[in-house]
């Protein structure tokens, strides 16, 4: 198994934002639709062994974590942004007026939304897959030996805070595709074709 | 310098597709657009030594080649689906009505638009780059020696057809990112990310 979890600082929490506007309206969430395509699609398939966190933390009512669970996932994951933006605007409504923190709703099957923080997420996510941080100043990751599950924290486009990194220190190692500043989606789909060449995929 | 080239057999080869439905409408001009941002874009930057060729098959008109030209390029480039479409519409636009087989318009610095077919733009990048075709079945690209300037091909969500296949044989080696059948914008991430990390990257 793999997860894929991402921190978006600015991504709205309500359903409030332009279909026709992603970038402009939404805090972003055309990254994440991006995300989510590289994470999950391939030419004729999807990767039904990939588990995707989204962690929206942009107004009006953070934090929202949208989990997408490939084993289960029962609705059609398109590869365009505009369709996938649709499945996490439908998520944000089903998420309005949640109060408890960690109660998951199902939106489809495989697709739950809940309260849970960026902090919640990796504890319950380190209880069964070690955890990386892609970053540009990480070991090269075709030096890394993988197995098991694994699982990757990326920031969005700005980038994890020093109190996030501080949490990850010591609980997730430094890890990097390159030595440039890629973007999330492109570091998504070069460690999911680097996974695919080991002799045990994960 | 570093040329992909893209032949998409169904992508309309006038503005008359929606924005709002690009997968539908387009003859999935989605899948250019993502190509796109692959070839072109970094997190906070973007890739001056690049060359793109999408070259549509599509009604109404056909062939449309539109170029990329890196170094010169004045437009701004969005890493979203949407603002790319609109660029590809505005080519088109101005690519409407061109007869002259040679001719190239320009639609702004460094994008330009013509009736170039395949054949003519797989002659043209020969001259002066090593030419590789993408394809799963292909040599492993960890192993190619790559130096100065590299162009690679790539077929569509369809893929290319016998004819085009036949047409490359012999002038293209065919290398592969992996045994999976990986979408375009993928490859094309992963490619650029393994050719930065050469000695000498094109």
């Amino acid at each position: 198994m793999r997860t894929f979890i991402i921190k978006a600082n600015e991504a709205h929490t309500r359903a409030d934002f332009k279909l026709s506007d992603l970038p402009g309206t939404s805090g972003r969430i055309d990254v994440l639709c991006r995300f989510l395509n590289s994470a999950f699609l391939l030419s004729h398939g999807f990767r039904k062994n990939v588990r995707v966190w989204l962690l929206l933390y942009g107004p009006p009512d953070p934090p929202k974590a949208i989990r997408f669970e490939g084993p289960e996932l029962k609705v059609r994951l398109n590869p365009d942004e505009r369709s996938t933006a649709k499945l996490i605007m439908k998520a944000l409504k089903m998420g309005e007026g949640l109060r408890e923190p960690g109660k998951e709703v199902e939106v489809y099957p495989g697709l739950y939304i809940s309260n849970r923080t960026f902090e919640d997420v990796i504890r319950l996510t380190l209880k069964n897959s070690t955890l990386y941080y892609l970053h540009e100043e990480g070991k090269p990751v075709k030096d890394v030996q993988f197995s098991g599950n694994v699982a990757f924290v990326l920031g969005d486009h700005k980038g994890l805070d020093a109190e996030d990194e501080a949490f990850l220190d010591g609980i997730a190692e430094r890890v990097s595709v390159g030595e440039k500043s890629y973007l999330a989606s492109h570091v998504v789909a070069y460690t999911n074709i680097l996974l695919d060449s080991l002799p045990s995929p994960p």
